[in-house]
């Protein structure tokens, strides 16, 4: 019998646990929420990530740990490791918890990233925007997500007001990039080093916030995916990786900019479940285990759309042709995903006349 | 917040559950045993299904029950039917618990069967021997599956033996069908009377057992495929039927006879999985709480393959391409459903390919 414990008791958990039973493997989680959208379908363990006896009590007996987010406190990791493997390795995380380390990480794999200059003091700020020119955007380095922790700088007139608002902490400031769209890759490295890459997908944000993934990517130029297929490798043999690590990238022409990596399975590849022949869930779970991966081809065409902030109608959802629903369990909420939806086909024009009504479906609810 | 019940906790229940959290669903078993391959992943009531305290502390607050196995006593359908919808309706449960209601059914809806003969007395074998003629196959009219509770009758001196066995109870003598092969059709009817058929799929079995399944059957002709999809309706439709039924059936040249019906989700729909658009366990949930049923079209071509008795090594498993496991969590014991395998791929060749290597892998284990 394998059991895999996950930190965290969110959406990402919930679709690792569903990946898992199929495999025959048990899962636990530990989450400190009251309530987890995992409760129910899993063992949660309820508690603080810096309690060690919680902790303890979490990991007995488990063969593997792993995390659905990247803000996982050092100190747990250490605890945890006192007993069983956690994958991804803490290098991983370490590298993803602080923008300007992960952009230096990034630079030092000769892989093309906007510019960008620490920001430690009002001083520095002025001197990063010397240096880089507007617009930039200022971001703190860590904690981030969904686009808090950030200001965009168009004149020189944003720049005490940006830094009113985060200059309490360590900032970094990038260039703006005034790309052609946004793009990730997923891979997965096992614990043998068998690597496997997805797709470059397409990703459509809003106010911050995922909104649509198309996959694969359209008019991907082979250079292109195998830009994409050479800086994942790089990325994750230079981690001495495992697991499934997302690649947030900028398309600007025939180049490619990582902007953000995470050591995690990503909403980006949400698509996977029903989109490809082996999920990214299937995948990471594969490879915290040192089982052969699976293959990571796309079936067809697909595009996801979260479920932000509302519940449309299952039924009329359902209705659509080739639609899947993955609903989180969760209480709406203004700017909380709560589920999203995968649109299959075999042409693209099917997917996209589906898009419409799920479009409409959607706007009526979101929030 | 929707609850759905399933009597029942083996591995149709598990895969009930895992197609049901995606669409939101929460999900309740009621099972007497004391270990169930849905403990862990479901909230378990253990009880016996005579204990009305027991079911109706189970079915309190559930939007619907439904059942993995066509032995539910009636009288547990009574209680619950005080509270709750419960499906497949009745009349289906009543038809398939009996095969000589069920083959009268068939008959009654012009759809073909082997000859067959009520059984009550060692006089009455000998006439329906008479009538019927050898080879013919003597089974017990309730309580049979995996090829339990039958005796093949070759020469006359088989009688007596034969009587011997299973004289005890009501039986039904069946001619022996020299058929082609064994093909099977699983539909999905509504509430709102939606139908969805799944396409005809070839059955292969050894010692009563289902070993594999071809999904879609190769060199099915239109005429039968029409056939197929109109018996499904003709069944569906007289039961007034609601979730999914499985209509077992040998083909002997371009005609089909019906074997038997089993009112639930059925071993020979497991391909759909991964296989299908719309899986067999995510429609059986749709219909019975009224959703829209999903699209039944097989994309590529599928063969499953039943893990019994033995659990195959999981890495060797998941090393082949195109594989897909399903580990039921079952202690292996002989002749024991443990799990399944779906080998999918867009061409057969792939697929047959791929089976060679699942074939030696599962011959060292089986038992």
């Amino acid at each position: 019998m394998t059991r895999v414990g996950i930190l965290g008791g969110g959406q990402l958990c919930r679709m690792l646990a569903l990946a898992g039973y199929p495999l025959g493997l048990h899962v636990r989680a530990f989450d400190p929420t009251e309530h987890s959208c995992c409760d129910g379908l899993l063992d949660r363990h309820r508690g603080d990530y810096g309690d060690r006896a919680a902790l303890e009590r979490f990991v007995r007996d488990l063969d593997v740990v792993t995390y659905e987010f990247e803000n996982v406190p050092a100190d747990c990791i250490t605890i945890l490791e006192q007993h069983v493997p956690v994958y991804p390795p803490r290098a991983a995380l370490h590298t993803a918890q602080e923008r300007l380390r992960e952009k230096r990480f990034f630079a030092g794999l000769d892989i093309p990233t906007a510019p960008f200059a620490a920001v430690d003091s009002r001083p520095d700020l002025d001197a990063a925007v010397a240096e880089i020119g507007l617009p930039a955007v200022l971001k703190t380095r860590r904690f981030g997500y969904d686009g808090k922790g950030q200001a965009l700088l168009k004149t020189p007139a944003d720049l005490d007001v940006a830094w009113a608002e985060l200059g309490a902490v360590p900032l970094i400031l990038e260039g703006f990039v005034s790309f052609d769209r946004e793009l990730s890759v997923v891979a997965a490295r096992s614990r043998s080093g068998e690597l496997a890459v997805y797709p470059l997908v397409e990703n459509h944000h809003r106010d911050g916030i995922l909104r649509r993934t198309l996959a694969p990517a359209p008019g991907i130029s082979p250079a292109l995916a195998n830009a994409a297929e050479d800086y994942a490798r790089r990325v994750l043999e230079a981690l001495d990786y495992v697991g499934v690590l997302a690649i947030e990238l900028f398309q600007k022409g025939e180049i490619l900019l990582a902007n953000e990596m995470a050591p995690r399975v990503h909403n980006s590849g949400h698509w996977s479940i029903d989109g490809a022949v082996t999920s990214q869930f299937e995948n990471h779970l594969r490879a915290i285990l040192g089982l052969p991966l699976g293959d990571t081809r796309p079936v067809g065409h697909s595009v996801m759309v979260n479920l932000i902030g509302g519940r449309p109608d299952r039924s009329a959802l359902l209705a659509v042709p080739g639609l899947h629903l993955h609903d989180y369990d969760k209480a709406p909420r203004p700017g909380r995903k709560i589920g999203h939806v995968t649109v299959c086909g075999t042409e693209r024009w099917q997917v996209n006349a589906a898009l419409e009504q799920v479009g409409q479906l959607i706007s009526e609810h979101e929030a």
